[in-house]
C-alpha cells in the first residue's frame, strides 16, 4: 500500500510506500502524516499546510465495514489537528488501487481535479464544475469520468474556505450524501485549489492478504459478531434517527439553542424515528430506512428521505442532523429538516456546525426558534457566500465573535453536537479533552449520564478506544471497539503485522498523544480542555443538571 | 486612595481600599484585580467577567504627564488579558476623587452611566446617548452633566460589543479623542452595560504626598527631566507623525497590507509630519501640532487636523493611525486618513486595528489598494453594524477567518502594528510575546533592527520596564522608563511606600508574569508566542528582510 504525496503548486505526484514498522490507517495515518510532515504553526489555508486523506487499515479489503474513509489536517475553525470521517465508496476504491492515503501539499491557483486509476494518478483541470453544488458536480463528473468513479469533492463553502465547510464522499448511489463534516475539512482541500478527487478503481483489485486463510476466517467472525450484535437490528431498522427519543428521555437532546435537553412531545413526535418512518411509507411505501452507506455493510443503517411528491430529497438524514435543525432550531418540520441535510450536502456543510451556529443567532435576534423558513434561507446564504452568509459559514464560535455573543455551546472554537453535556456528563468528556474539540464521536460514554463520578476515567477509556478504532476504517456502530482480539486477527492476517491486543491499544492511545502534542504546538495550551463555563452555572431542563465533573479531574485526563 | 466596585447587576458600588503592601496602579491594577477578582475561564463578555479602569500609581497628582489611564479585562480579540491606555482628563479627576480604580461586573440589562463626584457614585440611566456617536454622546453628557465633567465613554462599536471596540477618554476640550484603543476594551465596558463614566472632580482635590517636600523635590526633578528630554522638542514640534518619514527610512512602514515597507516618496510627502504641518498652517495659520492631551503634560505632542474650510477634524492624529490607514491601505490622502480617525473616534474602534482589517479585505478583493472612500464607507459599515461592519469591527484574525484568507497579519488574534516586524525585529519581540498580543508600546526597540542578534534580551527588558512604567501613569513619551531613581522617588515620597530600584523593576516581572500565567489559564499556550509563519519566509520590500529570530531564543523569553 503506498501514500500519494501531490503537490499542487507544482502539479507533482509522488508514490511512497506506507510504513511497515507500523499499522498505519484512518485518523492514526492524518496523526503521523500531520507529525511527520505537517507544520503545526502553518495556518491552515496556506500552502505549506497539509490535506490528509486516508483509509483506514483494514480498508479496501473484504473485511466488512470497514471502509470509511478519514480527511483532515490542521483545522481552520479549531487550530489544532483534525480528522473527520465518512462512510461512501471513497474508501474501497482507493484500497482497491493501493493508495492507503493522499497527502497533499502546496497550492494550485486553477481548481483541479485529482483523477486515480489503476493506470496512475494525475491532475486535471476542474473546469465547469467549479462553483456547481455537490449534486450536480457530481453528476457532471460521472458524465466526465464514467458512472463507476467514485468522488471525494467540496462543494461551495469549501472553496470559499469556510471554517464549517465538509469534504463530501458519494454513496454507493453516487450521491454526495456521505460527509467527513467536522472542522472545515472542506476549505483544507480547497485551499489546495483541489476541487475533487475522481477515483476509478475498475482495473484495480481487493487487497490482498499476506495471510489468506487466517484473514478469511477473521473477516468470517467479524461478520457474524457484526450481524449478531446487540444493535444491529435496531440501526437497520430505525437508524440514528432513533436517538431523537433516546436522547429526549436522557434530557439530552439540544433544544432552543441549548436551552432545554427535551422537546415539547407533540413536536418530537412529528421528527422523530417513528415519524421519519411514518411518512416514508406514505409516501413511497418504505420506510426509508435500510440503506447501505458504504460497500460491504452488514447493518445498512442510513435513512433516505423522500419529499410529497415521493422524490428523494436526502440520504444519510442522520440523528445529529435532525437534532441540530430540529429541536436546537425548535423546528418540528421534517421536510424543512431534511431539505436543510440536503443542502448542507449540497454546499459542503457541516450539519452540526451548521445548526448550532443558526441556534445561537437567535442570540443575536437573527433568528426565531421553530421557524425553519428562515433557517432554509440562512443556508442559502451560505451558498452564496453573502456577507451573513460567512459569518455563519464561518462556525458557532466565529459567528459569536462577530455578533458580540457571550453564551457561546463550543469547545475549541467547534460547536457542540446533539448529545447535551450537563445530561450527559460522560460524554461531555470528550467534548472537553478531545484535540478534535467538541466531538460526540471522539468518545461516547452512556453510563450513569447525570453523575459526575468516575466520567473522565470512562471518558479516557473511551478515547482511547475510539481513536485506535479510527485507524482500522470500521464504522463505530459495529461495536467492535473493544473486540480487539477479532480487530489484531484482521489486521496481522491482512497487512503481516504481529500486533497484540495491547499493541493496538497502545496504538490509540499514541495517536490520541500525537495530537495532543500537535495541539500544544499549535498554540492551543492545556487549559483549553473545558466546557463554556456557562454549562456549570445554567442548568438545563428537564434534569436541570449543570456540568460538574471537576476540572481538576479533567486536567488529569492526559495522565495515561 | 480607594477601589470602587460596581456591580452592575445589582446597582451596587462599594468601596475598598487599594491594598498598602505593594504599589498598585494601571496595568498593575488591572493584572492584579483580575487575578485577584477576574476569572480567566469565563467568556470576556459575560456578566462574571471584569472590566476593570484604573489610573496610574502616581495619577491623581502634581506629577507632570501621570494622568494616563488604564482600563483593561479579558479581551474579546485575543481571549487573553488586557491593557489599554490613553490619556484625556480621567484619569487625573479620579485622583482627585480619591479613587484608583473601577472594577465593575456583572451586567446591566439597561444601558447605565456611572456618575462619580465628592458625594459618590451613582449608576444613571443612560437614555437617550444610547446609540448615539461619541462627540455627540459627550455633547449631551455635558448638557447633563456640566461642562467640567470629564468623560470615560465608548461608541456604537462598544454598545455592539465588537472586539475591535476601543474606551474613548475626553481631553481637555471635551473631545473623545483620546482611546484606549486595542483588544476590544469598548466591549468588556459595553458587556456590563455600561455607557459611560462621567466624572465631576469639581469638589476634589489634588492628592496629598505622605511627604511633601520630598515629593516636590522629585516632581521638580521629574519635570526638569522630561522638559529637557532629548526627544522632547520633537515630539512638542511634529508629534508622532514625526515616525512616518523615520518607520520609511527603516523600511518599516507597513504599506498595502505589509506588503511593503516604505511608501512611494510622492505618496509618502503627502502624509508625512511636514505635510501636516504645512496642510493645518495653510488652513488655520499653524501647525495644528503642540496640543496638550492630558492635563500636567510637559511635551503637549498631540497633533489636531483642520478641514480645507478650517474646521477641526481630529485631534489625536497619531503615527499609527496615519500609517494604517494611510500606507498600508495605500491612500496618500490626508484629509480621508484624517476623516477615518475621526470616524473612529466617533465609533469607539481602535484604528490600529481597523486600518490593519480593512488591509487585509484586499486578500478578499473587498477592497482596493488606494481608495479612500471605499475605506471610509468600510468605516461606516462598521458604524452601522452591517454584517459587513461587524465582520471588520471583529478584527483582522476574525474577518480573516470569515473570508478564508491565510497570510493573516496578527499574533493572538490581535493586528500588527505599524512598525513592520520584519524590519524591527527587536521591536516585533513585543509583538511576540507580550500577553496583550501584537502591540507596539509593550516593548520598544529600536537598536540594530535588521539584525536578529540579542534582539530577545533586548524585547526582555524593554517589556519589563514598559510593563513597570504602565503602572505609573506616565506618559511613554517622556522616556524615563528606566529612570529609576526619580520613578521611584516621586512614587515614596507620594504613597509611602519605600520601593528601591529593584524593587520597582521587579513590580514590571511580577505584572508581566501575572498576565503570562493568566493567558495560560485562558487556554492559550506557550506556543501562541509567535509570528504568524509568513513573516519568516515572504520578504519585505526595500529591506526584503524576513523576520528570522530563532523561534528557541523567543521561547525563552519567560526564563527571568
Amino acid at each position: 500500500m503506498n501514500i500519494l504525496k501531490v503537490n499542487m503548486t507544482e502539479g507533482n505526484i509522488e508514490s511512497m510506500p506506507v510504513p511497515q514498522d507500523k499499522a498505519l490507517g484512518g485518523r492514526g495515518m492524518i496523526d503521523y502524516l500531520m507529525t511527520e510532515y505537517g507544520s503545526a504553526t502553518a495556518h491552515p489555508l496556506s500552502p505549506e499546510a497539509l490535506f490528509v486523506a486516508a483509509i483506514g487499515i483494514l480498508g479496501g479489503s473484504s473485511a466488512p465495514n470497514v471502509h470509511r474513509i478519514s480527511v483532515g489536517g490542521k483545522s481552520p475553525l479549531t487550530g489544532g489537528i483534525k480528522e473527520a470521517n465518512a462512510g461512501g465508496v471513497a474508501g474501497q476504491k482507493l484500497g482497491r488501487l493501493g493508495i492507503q492515503a493522499l497527502m497533499v501539499e502546496g497550492k494550485s491557483d486553477e481548481w483541479k481535479i485529482l483523477k486515480l486509476n489503476a493506470e496512475g494518478a494525475s491532475l486535471e483541470p476542474a473546469g465547469e464544475i467549479v462553483g456547481l453544488k455537490n449534486y450536480a458536480a457530481c453528476d457532471k463528473l460521472r458524465q466526465r469520468y464514467g458512472d463507476k468513479v467514485g468522488i471525494i469533492i467540496i462543494g461551495p463553502a469549501g472553496e470559499m474556505k469556510m471554517c464549517n465547510s465538509s469534504v463530501a464522499v458519494t454513496d454507493p448511489e453516487g450521491r454526495p450524501a456521505r460527509h467527513c463534516g467536522r472542522g472545515g475539512v472542506g476549505a483544507i482541500m480547497g485551499a489546495k485549489g483541489l476541487k475533487a478527487v475522481v477515483i476509478d478503481d475498475s482495473d484495480g483489485e481487493l487487497r490482498k492478504p499476506v495471510n489468506e486463510e487466517a484473514f478469511k476466517a477473521a473477516v468470517k467472525d467479524c461478520a457474524e459478531a457484526i450481524r449478531t450484535g446487540d444493535f444491529t437490528e435496531a440501526f437497520h431498522t430505525f437508524g440514528t434517527p432513533m436517538f431523537i427519543d433516546g436522547d429526549n428521555e436522557r434530557g439530552s437532546l439540544p433544544t432552543y439553542n441549548h436551552r432545554q435537553g427535551s422537546f415539547e412531545d407533540e413536536k418530537r413526535n412529528k421528527i422523530n424515528a417513528n415519524a421519519l418512518q411514518e411518512t416514508n411509507k406514505a409516501r413511497v411505501g418504505n420506510t426509508g430506512c435500510g440503506h447501505t452507506c458504504m460497500p460491504g455493510c452488514v447493518i445498512q443503517c442510513s435513512p433516505i428521505f423522500y419529499d410529497q411528491g415521493g422524490s428523494y430529497v436526502t440520504s444519510g438524514f442522520e440523528y445529529e442532523t435532525i437534532a441540530m435543525f430540529g429541536p436546537n432550531l425548535g423546528v418540528d418540520d421534517l421536510d424543512a429538516i431534511a431539505r436543510m441535510d440536503r443542502a448542507c450536502d449540497e454546499i459542503g456543510l457541516d450539519t452540526i456546525e451548521t445548526g448550532c451556529t443558526i441556534g445561537l443567532l437567535n442570540d443575536a435576534r437573527l433568528f426565531e426558534f421553530g421557524d425553519a423558513a428562515r433557517a432554509e434561507a440562512l443556508i442559502e446564504e451560505i451558498a452564496q457566500g453573502t456577507e451573513l452568509g460567512r459569518i455563519i459559514g464561518s462556525g458557532t464560535a466565529n459567528a459569536a465573535k462577530v455578533f458580540g455573543i457571550d453564551r457561546v455551546p463550543a469547545v475549541k472554537g467547534q460547536g457542540i453536537p446533539a448529545h447535551a453535556a450537563r445530561s450527559s456528563k460522560g460524554w461531555a468528556i470528550a467534548y472537553t479533552s478531545s484535540p478534535q474539540g467538541a466531538d460526540h464521536t471522539a468518545g461516547v460514554v452512556l453510563d450513569e449520564p447525570l453523575s459526575k463520578e468516575g466520567q473522565v476515567e470512562r471518558g479516557r477509556q473511551s478515547q482511547i478506544l475510539m481513536t485506535a478504532f479510527d485507524c482500522t476504517g470500521l464504522c463505530m456502530f459495529t461495536f467492535l471497539g473493544d473486540a480487539f482480539g477479532l480487530l489484531t486477527s484482521m489486521i496481522n492476517a491482512l497487512t503481516g503485522t504481529n500486533l497484540s491486543e495491547e499493541d493496538y491499544v497502545q496504538m490509540g492511545k499514541d495517536a490520541l498523544k500525537q495530537e495532543r502534542a500537535f495541539n500544544l504546538k499549535a498554540g492551543i495550551g492545556p487549559e483549553a480542555d473545558r466546557l463554556p463555563d456557562w454549562m456549570r452555572t445554567e442548568p438545563l431542563p428537564p434534569t436541570n443538571e449543570v456540568f460538574d465533573v471537576p476540572q481538576d479531574e479533567i486536567d488529569d485526563f492526559w495522565n495515561f
